[in-house]
């Protein structure tokens, strides 16, 4: 950490701080500047919270040097990880695609749209059976029984089953249905979710919050290897800005940071980052481009009677095409779909 | 709902719009513009789900009339509501003001700072017991400790308790030691959680999420009072913008919007909404001079040691001018602290 | 346009906006619903102020339906345009490669990244004779003797010239000079100067403002068409969000949305839509996969010896590599580079 | 400045980075950290361009020391600059109270408008004679004409003429008529312009671009006080952000924060930073409260036929409010309207 001291801050003033770091265990490093005194602190900064150091007077600002995530890291783990869920694997030479409904509505839906996915080239299905939804008075999910349906698709189809779990206290139900659990973008940050998540050892997709950052990301992923749970999966998903003719924006960037940040697999989720299917085919195009290590898709056999995001689903018919579309990037790239 | 088709939609594509909307009981109303076709949904339109209709061939964009909650409108109960807490109420003439530390830290820490807001005209006591962390290396609160520590401050100062609860499983026991449940930011869309509030009959405080839109914090409330819980305090701490210099953007504007769109009392922060102490004071006083019911600020006796948001801790002496200042402020706009 | 009303306007409110309609020459459609009324405005809206409704009693809200700009839009011309630079054209199957230095800095330093980009693969070339620099203390361009450079470099390489012009004084000028007149971000909105822009009939480089949407780029666009000059290509750059790891976030869902929207032909600038070179050829490979009809890329022969942004070029060999990348993409969507 | 080395940089990278700094007649100042290795450099950093560290292999990061601007800092003036206006000044005890039209739309409507205001309280006249419109079919203002109204309202009433200019070959023209010198958001950062009035010796006033940091806003301050213009108020105007509700979102920390950092003036400019007039007092009242040295309203005698921004126009007698109200928070905060 780099501590700023104000313009004309008092020797009593930096003695104050540097003997404060020094209580911490910490090493001092002073530097005198043109205009500003700098002080550093040497070690394992991590635990530190910059703010103790922001109060005190004459101190202008904190800088962090360290990023505040480790496990997540290249530096850590400089090859990429490779995460195995059913016969297949998620970070390796061959994209993951990742298709199905929004939510769970019926047996006769999520059997007809999971037939329909595996026929055009998806590797899992994923569907919601808790489903977090902003209006009260919206449908809100099958709860147990969409996760037998889930299970009862695996069977059918020998699609690994990815689904969302919403609360601690139902990750252990939700565990004994699917193959890979989700973590939605609005829960990104729900520590206690995070912290039960950790201690299991399944597989767990990570959804980016629509306004965390890439750093927010890493940490929450953190979150999850600290508990001993290393099968996580970053899933970028669009964040909020002030553009509105799209739903989110697709942070493309961050795809490209992210696999230079972190060793985890990244997955986009081009249906959510665009709102709107029209677009859902060109920004897969892109993430894979990018280099994703896979693609989760939402896909609807009869859009106009779904029951939730009919808006961004695909019919199956535009997911054949968009798998088609994104094999030939994924050769170009020298990836596989 | 209004239905706008595209520039040369055919009639097949306008009948099978409005057959749809007849299906679904809803009464249609055409409109031929200029260069689009619109199309009128007469009927309450909150369970529908627009995306339905985006999907549809030959529709643009779906444009919704009304506002999406209802209960947590003003139109629906048109004089404030005011939400009796200890021996005093949220959303009367007299402002809340809700003091203490960000994280219950220890006796000590706790028992001195509640004497000192108090002292200085608080009239609720605010601390952590859990604690919402980006990092999982960081202090995670004292749990049930804290809460039996915030109970035995309440003992000694009077004062109501308000303290937040992360998760569904926990809200009866937070609810045993708290006066005011506290929803935190990054849970405005907990929805389990918000569901096991609801089902309380407890104040709850509900803060906006720091990527939220006023709508969005509005449609969370609403969920709250569908379960049947009415003690609803709405709290303005700040959203997420480009501008780094503060930690978050206080939307002052919400403030003012928000006291016209709904009758639930309107907390600030202005502890979280600038993230950094000197801004703390100029910033509850524009709060107050704006409206809100309420002010909630941390305050510590020794932020430089404090385990958690030092940076953005008033010193109780500062605290105590905060109350004057706002004192001030609170009697030219009609009101009192 | 249509306009809606409170939930308990009165009949008089209603009659008072009626009228208004009427006299202002447009045609009413009134729709009552379940709980607003709602009136449409039938006619060619676009030079209508909405806001003159808005302060009318009882309205509640005002909501558009034509998209503001026309001649921009892909219903007025639903192919694509294709405006010819040099002896190529941009909006056909080839993509343009336009390369070159953020600043015109010497003789030498142009000459040497021309002769490097063209031999790399690049159609154009790109440099700022005239900076808009964010500093007063920094480099601001080398003025009328970088225009003359820029002109010897195209003589010894024969790729047209792509450069930025700053204020309407100077339109005539760089004109002169240049192949392809570039607006840049910060003077996306600045009227006098797409007002003379539009007076020339010189192929216009438009780049999106860092925090301009979609429909207003196409506004500043539609202001150059509505002079007469055709010739103007859009240009995705970034957009300014709340993630700092990145300068910027690249809107790979606007280059879809805007080959949907318009008939204008889209470039892609990864090196600013980044910040970062490492992140430049990933997202460039993202923008062909999305459909550009082109990029612009900054490269520099010696990028810690650069006047400005150097932290975003490329060194030669990387463009080239950048360069056979992306003829990779292009080819699996069907284009050339 | 500090330069953060990557984990493994290598000595030879940083011997490479050390010797660059010591070319550039800087000092050079090592650190070597837990992780990391830094490299402090010791001098007025202003003029250095980061960048060119940045693409040196090894470096993970630089980061700035000192504010980038000097002349608008408070460091460099700590008592407030007080700047006359007309008879009275701006940055005293007294507010400034500038009202008038978005738009100079005809000599009745400005002549009855700056009556109404003087008389409401307002010590200075605003209206636009050159309007920046992001459609090219709306009213572009009357210009030169209407700065001889704007002449003729000054004459009748005594209140100073703010008003704004948009081309640096138009400065001459507009500081013929005007008091004081508006810079629109839209053009913050139109160099060119800025340059242009820092020549003159009037009175500017310089909004915040709605997309631009406080940092930027105090950058382009610096422009028109290095050309040696010392007469500059800043006006904060709004930002864009994700809220939609409003069209902006008044970013009252940065009222406050400016005050700290700047020796410069403080204006707010409620009317845009809301964009609906019933949230225009409150804001003001909130705006005042927390320190601004004067406010900008839009004040429209007809809104309903207002040519431009009638929505969030105050009608004569709601600024008297307006005028009543904040001088209560004035009197609160020991200033005076």
């Amino acid at each position: 950490m780099i501590i700023v001291m104000r313009a004309h801050a008092s020797s009593a003033q930096i003695e104050h701080v540097t003997s404060r770091i020094d209580a911490l265990g910490f090493e001092v490093h002073l530097s005198q500047g043109a205009e500003r005194t700098i002080i550093g602190v040497i070690g394992d900064e991590r635990p530190l919270d910059r703010a103790m150091f922001e109060v005190m007077d004459g101190v202008e600002r904190t800088i962090s040097i360290l990023p505040p995530y480790k496990l997540a890291s290249r530096e850590w783990r400089p090859e990429g990880s490779v995460i195995p869920v059913g016969d297949g694997a998620v970070g390796g030479p061959r994209l993951a695609m990742i298709a199905g409904p929004c939510s769970v509505e019926s047996r006769g839906q999520l059997l007809e749209i999971a037939h329909a996915v595996k026929e055009a080239g998806a590797t899992m299905l994923r569907g919601g059976a808790f489903k977090p939804r902003s209006s009260p008075y919206t449908f809100q999910g099958l709860g147990v029984e969409g996760l037998e349906l889930l299970a009862e698709a695996r069977e059918a189809t020998g699609l690994p089953i990815v689904t969302e779990v919403m609360a601690p206290d139902k990750v252990e139900l939700v565990a004994e249905f699917a193959d890979v659990l989700q973590i939605g973008a609005r829960n990104m940050q729900n520590y206690p979710l995070l912290q039960a998540v950790g201690k299991t050892r399944m597989p767990v997709l990570l959804k980016r919050g629509m306004m965390s950052t890439i750093e927010e990301l890493l940490m929450s992923a953190e979150y999850i290897l600290a508990g001993g749970n290393y099968q996580v999966m970053l899933c970028e998903r669009g964040i909020r800005t002030f553009e509105t003719y799209t739903r989110n924006t697709t942070d493309i960037n961050a795809i490209a940071a992210l696999k230079q940040l972190s060793h985890l697999p990244v997955i986009g989720d081009p249906s959510h980052s665009t709102g709107k299917w029209p677009l859902v085919i060109p920004v897969a195009r892109a993430m894979v481009a990018t280099g994703v290590d896979g693609l989760m898709v939402e896909v609807h056999h009869d859009p106009e009677h779904a029951l939730s995001d009919g808006a961004q689903s695909l019919k199956p018919e535009r997911f054949a095409a968009l798998v088609q579309e994104t094999r030939r990037i994924a050769e170009a790239v020298g990836r596989a779909v």
